[in-house]
């Protein structure tokens, strides 16, 4: 089956909107091993629109057509698309029924426009929008398949996933579906994992091995196509077992979770808490975990440390290890572990996390941008700290020390990760 | 002159990257009147390459290629189109020579096919890559001007900017530059300052106003062409005054910055600084912050006082304002003023800042999700606070609650904002 995708929208050629659809589209149908080789985006207009069905037909069995469905005389791919084929419009009776009833219960008019999301071209298979008013439908026409699906990713991505999946799928006799574990490491930077991974990402073929980096964070997916959960288990099972005995201790999870997750998932799971005293970090550590739902059970506080007065005010950082020529200075290890120590006594927690360090642009006490001292204190006395030195900018230099904090945090607690068995 | 987008890259057909150059570049076409009516993505295939030139020279007369301008084999964008126009490629001796040097000053051998990236089609115009390797280059032929611009954003978008925006207005008799002011608000939502503004929203079309709402903060954009800055001032001035008059209070600045920048400026201005007792933003407004480069002169520091444990013990609000059956609660006006006054002494501020509220998804001592109070504090003994109901997810409720809460410290410091001249 070779695709195609046409985009509809005069938003899209403004450049008021990015196709986000597009990509996700491509990357379910490759997921499929559906070749998609061309995407196409055109206007609210209908030559326009039939002009690239046409060229669309010229070179592919598979059209998918994303926006243009929705209540407006703007909104044209069904009735092109009909039209194109020679079919009328016919009304998907529990749509209308279900638009009848969202303005019935608001106590609303219904405009007659609204009718129109209604519509699917006589003898097309209805797909039920789940989230919003648009029905989509997929018919198929001497041979060659056509899919029209809403615009908002939100109303089309649940679509493309509960009902278009399993009519392509249906189409495809060859088809395996695709399985995939991601492993997500913290405490070791993207180019560390691929040289410790690096024979094994060139030669390994099925599962595939991917590495990803993002937001401070490095995964490697694991992907291969089964006929069941238990054989891609089986298949997975050498490759996980030979990555945890090369870089286990980096391994936070087997599944696509944050490592703020993690850290709740283990202290949490114990009924244990921290604490944090956030210098350069300026209050991103507190913004990550506080993200998560019931994270209050487990994060008790923290005071972003941004001045000499707060550290010492509020954390009792004696001034004399802050200030002076001899001194160890805010940047120092001796800080680090006297801010994690005291956090944690002052908010009567388990552990006490500290980062203090250069975010940038500009060097601070004369030490470099990048440099970036994190202390871990612990109920029972302990307390270390790490140095690290990146580059990067302002923010990225923020986010990996405050990545790298939770990790050490992970780390002193004892975190571990099983394998992943799908 | 009608203009189509080409995006060569197969990793755009398998969704590993969005196309976020279509937007770029549809935006900035609009920008200067230039009609755009399609988009399309090919792989690195040369015959679909060529083939989606072909339909694209049938329609158009201004093709606008990005990537595939890099030194490996799958980089065809230029071969294609110089093979296509009967074209010799030739060597750009510049950028052959920064190459060069790139590679002799880091002491490495510069790979033959290095050389592929400073190849134009004989008698095309290059385009500097200031941030990259590989030339860009425009050149017109019977009529119709093709452009062909490297794939990473960070060196196309300069390049447009700095290279093919003068060479295209050069070619449009009747351009006229595009002027715009951003005005930026906090403290109202979207819909109400609409409201304000709907019958200007509806009936201005010179300057046309457009709102644009993003990440808790609302804007109104005015647009105008005009042959000088002046001009554009003077078509702008009547209509700012009018918005001024109306929600002016609202309005932090007229210049594309976000609040936490107009707080940073408008205190630092004055030499003043703020403290911050964060709960349920739990890190986010120091986070904005400290996000911005010398707010260290500002910002003395923030506790995120997520639990009671910490608003009592660090920050001393009584046991019996935040718990038991007749106190207030944590979440009350009682504690917002508390926790606002009492981080501004502990942290020798001239402003205290607090947020106490329920973010989700479960309510808190009762009280709905998405209840928050604001509370400031300044020098001379004033507190105040303000009590906010918002509905939407976590992150959303977090969020705005933070900006609302930059916003009130922006208004209770005094700050005013002045008609953007140009």
């Amino acid at each position: 089956m070779r695709a195609e995708l046409i985009a509809v929208g005069t938003e899209l050629l403004l450049g008021q909107i990015v196709n986000t659809n597009a990509r996700f589209l491509a990357e379910e149908l490759a997921a499929l091993g559906i070749d998609a080789y061309y995407q196409t985006v055109v206007g609210d207009n209908a030559v326009r629109i039939k002009e690239a069905l046409h060229i669309a037909r010229s070179r592919a069995d598979l059209i998918m057509m994303t926006g243009g469905l929705g209540p407006t005389l703007d909104d044209l791919t069904r009735d092109v698309l009909a039209e194109d084929l020679g079919r009328k419009l016919e009304i998907h009776e529990p749509t209308l029924a279900k638009i009848r009833e969202f303005y019935a219960k608001r106590g609303l008019p219904m405009a007659e426009s609204n009718v129109r999301q209604a519509l699917l071209p006589e003898g097309a298979e209805p797909l039920p929008n789940d989230e919003g008013m648009a029905v989509g439908s997929a018919i198929t026409v001497n041979n060659v398949h056509y899919v029209l699906l809403p615009g908002p990713p939100r109303e089309m991505e649940p679509m493309f996933e509960r009902y278009v999946k399993p009519w392509l799928t249906q189409r495809l006799p060859e088809y395996k579906p695709l399985f995939s574990v991601m492993l997500k490491f913290a405490g070791i930077g993207e180019s560390s994992l691929e040289h410790e991974l690096i024979d094994l990402i060139g030669n390994q073929q099925d599962p595939s091995i991917a590495p990803y980096a993002k937001d401070g964070e490095v995964a490697i997916r694991l992907t291969t196509r089964a006929e069941s959960p238990e054989e891609a288990a089986r298949k997975m099972r050498n490759v996980q077992e030979e990555i945890r005995r090369r870089v286990g201790a980096y391994l936070y999870a087997s599944r696509d979770i944050p490592l703020e997750q993690a850290v709740i998932d283990l202290l949490g799971g114990r009924g244990q808490t921290f604490a944090a005293a956030e210098s350069c970090t300026g209050g991103l550590i507190s913004h990550l975990v506080t993200g998560i739902p019931g994270s209050s059970a487990v994060f008790r506080g923290s005071v972003v440390c941004y001045t000499n007065l707060v550290k010492s005010k509020v954390l009792q950082v004696p001034l004399e290890i802050l200030q002076g020529e001899h001194s160890p200075g805010a940047v120092s290890s001796e800080t680090a572990e006297l801010l994690a120590r005291n956090v944690m006594q002052e908010m009567e927690a388990d552990y006490g996390l500290s980062v203090t360090g250069v975010a940038g642009p500009g060097s601070s006490e004369g030490k470099p941008v990048g440099l970036v001292y994190i202390g871990v204190a612990t109920r029972s006395g302990g307390v270390s700290s790490c140095r690290l030195q990146w580059t990067g900018s302002r923010s990225a230099i923020q986010r990996r020390a405050a990545k790298h904090a939770l990790y050490r945090l992970w780390q002193t607690a004892g975190g571990q990760t099983a394998t992943n068995p799908l």
